[in-house]
């Protein structure tokens, strides 16, 4: 399905092919471990963990900068039959680009990197916890320091800044200029549309809201509904973590985690289609096939999160989703859900409340957390911010863009696993992905004119093959840019986006 | 405590600590893939996690061979001072030994048993699950072929048999004719004694054994209890899994498994108790000093589960326990305990009852079920047994040893885990340890002549005191006879087992 490759192209691409896969099984490896780390390690495991994962980590980028896949890729790139295949050329596309970056950074520089992240994550969660910002400093400017180190080898590319290469590692080919301009025009449309929201007259019911549901049936709610969409239990798992994420850890192999409370039950079940949506790209990806070629790979994570969003928003937040889903709860939960009616539970996930945590955030103003985000860490990376300064700008970004008053730093600075982790440059990624979400929605509704009535019957199939076969299938063939002009016909921008919140949630507030 | 060795002793003896750790941190994480594939790891994961775990058994080996080793070992053998230093000395005996043994075996050969393991324990849950031996038997070929392979690389030592050098793996220095030496009279002395209990006239209250306890409430009282005897769980878990087993996978991270069943209550305890006696062991031994050393391993299996029996049975099945334990069993589960008695559960758990299965066996019987094993994978290894032959010949040895007709394979030779995963020759260590459990429990009670008062207490420090005093905290630094011998003045020997059982029965069945 993902490339006309047939019979053998090569030896030369087959020996590639084999190199690049052992690398794929230490990144495995690795994964395996980082999973462990964030879901069942003991707490004075840490230290060892991080000898183990910067060890793995040194291991892997020997094999990813190992000079005879320069050799071969050379051979590979100058073989006209070869690079006549459209698929085979992308891939060699983008295995030059990951070797060219690999090769860039010393093998101790990431060894560092790699035990920085794993030892300050388990920091971070202490910090967080005693919500102590002055525990989690040093680290957080080591990180920096670090990143900072790491974009230098990488190089700025010409008219762009030492941002740049730190956000191309998840958003290939993106540049902090063009997050800005599609950020710019999103917030100035974002903020008077938030501004009449919150002057509405009509007040969203409370009472769904208020309703305590417990923990044991949440779970196996959550399970239900993410078999339901086509999460494969077989190749997968549904964990509980404190900071839910998705790990694709080998082909057969993707694990999910959501975190449930009994008085947040949608928020829950939100967070389990998120990453089931997650979870869904890394099955669909033809892993078996290519493991270890970019064919078999995520474009980034900024397309990685339209597959998130998009069935935590335009599906489980739909009027539709609710109309089939609710009798499924009732089911689940009993007694306690009976008096709830489908317009009732429709406008109380979809209720728009400016609130200090990120992940808990409705879809109009969880936007603004990104940005945020984004603003303070590439200032932080361009050194125009102190690490030191962050809580006091955290805090007064908050109280202009949310009107939250930040009353300690787990509710703030300290709340996102991110930096501690390393990942810096990534948050753009999120409302990438949630402007993708909505204007690959758009060309479905086109493709699939029935969704609604698939959804509200609990059909998801339709809905996934689609995804499965113009998105999941093709691996890093086309960068995130391309996918979306061959899927959309136009370039990313905001109004699929605002047009979605409208029609959404105009008539919900009657405004 | 575990060394004199102060301050640094030589720039030689540094850099192979720091190779020997560097392959020490890939024990780790193939034990954390091993845990993970046994625990968590989702059924399709299976087929790359053997290609993982093969990879890094590939790495570990290649450490572990490396000339250098053998060029810095040879240095620190001929440093005089070194070795006047008698722990360092006992390091470098075991360091030779471990470097001697690798470097017989091919790497192709570690990465084909990795990963004929790790595939052929898939296979076998399923084929246990079927109960279908035929599924399983290619693999279990397999394993016995490629353990004959290892064997043969190894060699056999003058006057041994085939055999010999894969129970050396597992108990160092042993051999076929001495477990033979051992066995031989053990079952002589026990068939008559057991029979003896058979013909009792006192019959066990049943109605223990009838309860039916629910499994949440269980989960937290083996949690407590394993708590209670030392067990650390900021360094540590307990999880589920079909075959309960203990992982200390690296510094500050042992994880052990139980299972629960409704209506074996006082099983799944045991099962806690035997696998946190092997934690305990995993936990004392000194790995933040010496990680990667023998000084921080554990001597052999043989002593492990002296470990884990002595708090399964000396401890978990004696009478000062449970007059500790009932009570607080009943602040746990409630009513439906009211009415037990001390002396009723005391007898409970020590109901002889000949059974198929080995792990839930009685601790007269279970000693029978190890010497089948051993006489099978030993006449199987030799070649004096096809692999085909063996469910009739098990079959055959349970009808005479223990009287038990066996319906399927499922609960007969498809029992056990072990060899699946390629453990063929730990066997006898289970009955070895069972042996060193009773002799040094003889020498521990005259060390704590008020042992008891404090197990009826719930007081288990001063055992753990001893234990961590005189065996975990030296590591290898004596072999097993040897510490035997330290501990008790005598060679290893059944005498003080079956006055253990002879002490505790008797009374109990009026015999």
């Amino acid at each position: 399905m993902t490339t006309e490759a047939s019979p053998r192209p090569s030896a030369a691409y087959d020996e590639l092919a084999s190199l690049l896969r052992t690398a794929a099984t230490l990144t495995s490896i690795r994964a395996t471990l980082s999973w462990d780390q964030e879901t069942v390690m003991p707490p004075r495991g840490g230290s060892f963990r991080a000898e183990e994962i910067a060890l793995v980590s040194t291991l892997e980028h020997e094999r990813l900068t190992d000079p005879r896949i320069g050799e071969l890729l050379a051979a590979c790139e100058s073989d006209r039959g070869l690079c006549s295949n459209e698929a085979i050329a992308a891939d060699l596309r983008e295995i030059r680009r990951d070797f060219e970056r690999a090769t860039k950074l010393p093998t101790e520089l990431v060894a560092e990197i790699a035990r920085t992240s794993s030892e300050a994550l388990e920091v971070w969660k202490e910090a967080r916890q005693r919500s102590d910002f002055a525990l989690f400093r040093p680290w957080l400017e080591k990180q920096f320091r670090l990143a900072a180190d790491k974009a230098r080898c990488y190089g700025i590319p010409e008219g762009g800044e030492l941002y740049d290469p730190l956000l191309d590692e998840y958003e290939p080919g993106a540049s902090a200029r063009e997050i800005e301009g599609i950020f710019g025009p999103l917030r100035a449309a974002l903020a008077p549309f938030l501004a009449e929201i919150l002057a509405a007259p009509r007040a969203i019911d409370p009472s769904p809201r208020a309703l305590r549901l417990p923990l044991a049936r949440q779970r196996e709610f959550s399970r239900f509904v993410a078999e339901r969409i086509g999460f494969d239990f077989r190749a997968g798992r549904l964990d509980e973590s404190t900071h839910p994420f998705t790990e694709g850890l080998a082909p057969g192999d993707t694990r999910i985690t959501s975190r449930f409370s009994e008085d947040h039950a949608t928020d829950a079940l939100g967070s389990t289609l998120h990453e089931a949506g997650h979870a869904l790209y890394e099955q669909g990806l033809p892993k078996d096939l290519h493991h270890g070629l970019p064919l078999s790979q995520a474009i980034g994570l900024g397309i990685h999160e339209s597959q998130s969003r998009m069935w935590e928003n335009q599906v489980g937040r739909s009027r539709p989703f609710w109309s089939w889903a609710l009798p499924e709860a009732k089911r689940f939960f009993g007694p306690a859900l009976e008096p709830l009616s489908v317009d009732q539970i429709y406008a109380s996930v979809n209720q728009v409340r400016p609130s200090l945590i990120r992940v808990e955030a409705d879809e109009t103003t969880y936007n603004l957390h990104v940005m945020l985000r984004f603003d303070v860490e590439r200032a932080m990376v361009r050194g125009d911010l102190r690490v030191a300064d962050l809580p006091a700008v955290w805090n007064e970004r908050m109280r202009g863009d949310l009107g939250q008053e930040v009353p300690d730093d787990r509710s703030g600075c300290l709340q996102d696993i991110h930096w501690a982790g390393g990942a810096i440059g990534y948050f753009p990624t999120y409302t990438l992905g949630t402007l993708y979400a909505a204007q690959f929605w758009e060309a479905i509704r086109q493709a699939i004119p029935d969704l609604d009535e698939h959804l509200a019957r609990g059909e998801f199939g339709a809905l996934l093959s689609w995804l499965r076969e113009n998105i999941h299938a093709h691996g890093r063939r086309w960068r995130a840019g391309e996918l979306c002009l061959r899927l959309t016909g136009r370039p990313l921008g905001h109004g699929p986006m605002l047009r979605h919140l409208g029609t959404k949630l105009r008539p919900i507030y009657g405004i």
